[in-house]
Formats: structure tokens, sequence, C-alpha cells
């Protein structure tokens, strides 16, 4: 049994959507004066590596504690879209096998490109892909970059997915081959709009 | 297949440990001004459902990212301690089936006195218990309250348990029965002394 991380690690220098706090650590105890090493994290909810829920998209809607436990863990397959381009649509999905109640990451160029700075010009799905993905009953999707949007578009993406399946973003997929894994995912329990998770692979 | 979860609600007016920063979540961005909500969270490392990494009792030990993922996932016993009292010790351990590679999750009285507020006479491991665990190699261990080792006391158990095994604390087990099940813990990817995580079980 192979396990890989596609979590980012979370440190004050990484990559952060435009608008979007950077992550801080204070070290409040030290073992040299209290016995112990203590700190403490501040982050925005839609930092690295997390999931996305109804309320980061309605007024008064679910947050990411009410997220189905069923979404978070399952088959997996990683599909290679890194040859695509920018837009992922629905023309490109249905070449793959993507079925219901399967987990499906997206690795497209950005998994190319890195994370050393933020590129408004990331890949991500368009209305029609998402919509598909939708249709499909799909359990959860992910994908490899800070949001699943066009930069800067408005929210029709969101609105599509967001309501009919869990959402990953931010997944580090530069060392994973397409093809097929059991995924595990897990956000923290707290009720809001979003929150960081941690994510890995389980080769078969 | 059913799934359980047993973590922690991060919320402002949860339980902590004495000296521990209570929770804050801050909404910088609403649906109605700005298109989406979007929020904040500033927490403790060692808050609710956690792990505790070297760094917690080292100067310069290894941080939560360098744990092995090995450790978050897999075959999983709790044990009903319940009857134990506040002392879980070797003798108690030996009695049920602990051994290699296992996740051992233990289910004490705190689980029948619930997390309403802060208890200094928490159940916990003593440092014969802890030692029982590490010899017979177990992977992981759980307990159900924010602390492996007894209140104000020194850190003799966790500088036994932290260098041989993943410690997670802060469990939710009183939903649980005692049993086998599959274990599913993800601390965030942090190299901080410890860090929140999310765990769920995974019934038979």
């Amino acid at each position: 049994m192979k396990i890989h991380d596609i979590s980012m690690l979370i440190h004050p220098d990484m990559l952060v959507y435009p608008g979007n706090p950077a992550p801080r650590i204070d070290q409040y105890k030290n073992v040299q004066d209290d016995g112990i090493n203590e700190s403490s994290l501040f982050l925005g909810m839609h930092t690295g590596t997390h999931v996305d829920a109804r309320l980061h998209i309605e007024k008064g809607g679910a947050g990411v504690a009410e997220l189905p436990l069923e979404s978070f863990y399952g088959p997996c397959v990683v599909l290679d879209m890194t040859r695509h381009g920018r837009q992922i649509t629905a023309e490109h999905l249905k070449n793959e096998d993507v079925h219901k109640d399967l987990i499906v990451l997206l690795k497209t160029e950005n998994s190319l490109k890195g994370y050393d700075r933020f590129r408004e010009d990331y890949a991500h799905l368009t209305a029609d892909g998402a919509a598909y993905l939708a249709k499909q009953q799909v359990k959860t999707v992910g994908v490899d970059y800070l949001s699943v949007e066009p930069f800067e578009s408005g929210m029709k993406v969101h609105l599509t997915l967001v309501p009919a399946m869990t959402v990953f973003e931010g997944l580090d997929l530069r060392d994973i081959s397409a093809g097929k894994y059991i995924f595990l995912g897990l956000p923290l329990r707290i009720n809001t709009d979003g929150a960081p998770a941690r994510a890995i692979l389980i080769s078969p």
C-alpha cells in the first residue's frame, strides 16, 4: 500500500487567492520556559487544500460540518487534463469514465506550472463541465488550483458544483499519475463557508 | 458501510485546555456585498481533535507534517476502558488484544461525563500504560480527552508516547461502541507542534 500526500503545506509564505489573508503561525509556549512548545494558527478558510460549503455561495447555506462523510472517502479517479489548456469542458470529461458516486480529481496544466506565484490564467472547469459532473452524479470533485472557477468571473461554476457534490480545491497533484486510487480527504469539523483539509491518495 | 464522526466541532465556545486560546471565527466577505461568504479561523494547535508532534515536547523536534501517513489510516480497535476510573494502566491494556501496527482508541469515563466544561480529574494513560503501548508497537493511539497525561503533572506520558507512535487527543467517542473499525484521521499538513485534525471511523 502506497500513500500519497496531495495536500498543500500550510505556511506563512504559501500561495493564497488574491484578497484572502496569509496564514500566520505564532508560538505562545516554548520548551525552555514552559516545558512544551505550543502554537496557534490564523488562516482563511479557503487556504491551500480546502473544501467549499453551500454557505460560501448562499446566505444561510449549510456549512462544512454538514457535508456528508461518505463524500470524503472512496474510489477515485485522477483524470489527465494536462493537455486541454485552461478550460476543462464537458467535451473533455465525456471521453472519460465518470460515473455516479465516483470521486473525480482533475489534473490540469496547473500541476505542470506549479504554485510559486498566483497565476490569474489558471486552468478551471467551465460551467458546462460542472453541469456534466453534476449530471453524472459524481460525489466529489477535486481540482489542482485554489478555485474551480475562472479568475474574477462570478460564481457560475460554484453555483452548479457546490450544491451537487463535495468540492475540494487546492489539491497538489504534481506527483500523481492519472489512474485509480482510494481518496481520503477530511476537512476540519467546523460550520463555516469553507475549511482547510488534509487529503491523501492510496494506490491500489 | 457506516461512517462515524469522532471529531469535536470547532467553535468559539468549545472546551479548551486551560491556558490554550479559544477559537475565533471572523467573516471577512459576505454574499450581499461581495457575492460570497468567506471567513477566517484562529485557533490553538491543540484545540479539539488534534495530533501531537515531537516538536510539542522537544526543541527542534519533528513537526506534524513529518508524521507518517501510514499512521493516519488502518485497522483500529476501540477499547472499553470506561470502568477503569481515572488511570488507564498497563494492567488494563494487557487484558486486550493490542498488537503491532494497530490503531488503538481508548474510550474512558471521559466519554460518559461529556465535554460541557473542563474537568481536571479527566481519565488518562499512566506512564506504564504508555510504555506498554510503545512496547507493543501500536502505530497510533487516540484518547477521548484533550490530553493523554494527568493534569499539571509534567510530560512523562507524552515523552513515552509521542516518539513511539502518532497520538490523537480530543476524540469524541461518546457514541462509539467498543470493537473493530477502520480509522481515518488526518491532521492539517503543517509543521507545528500539534495540529487540528478530522477523524472518522468506518464500521466493518
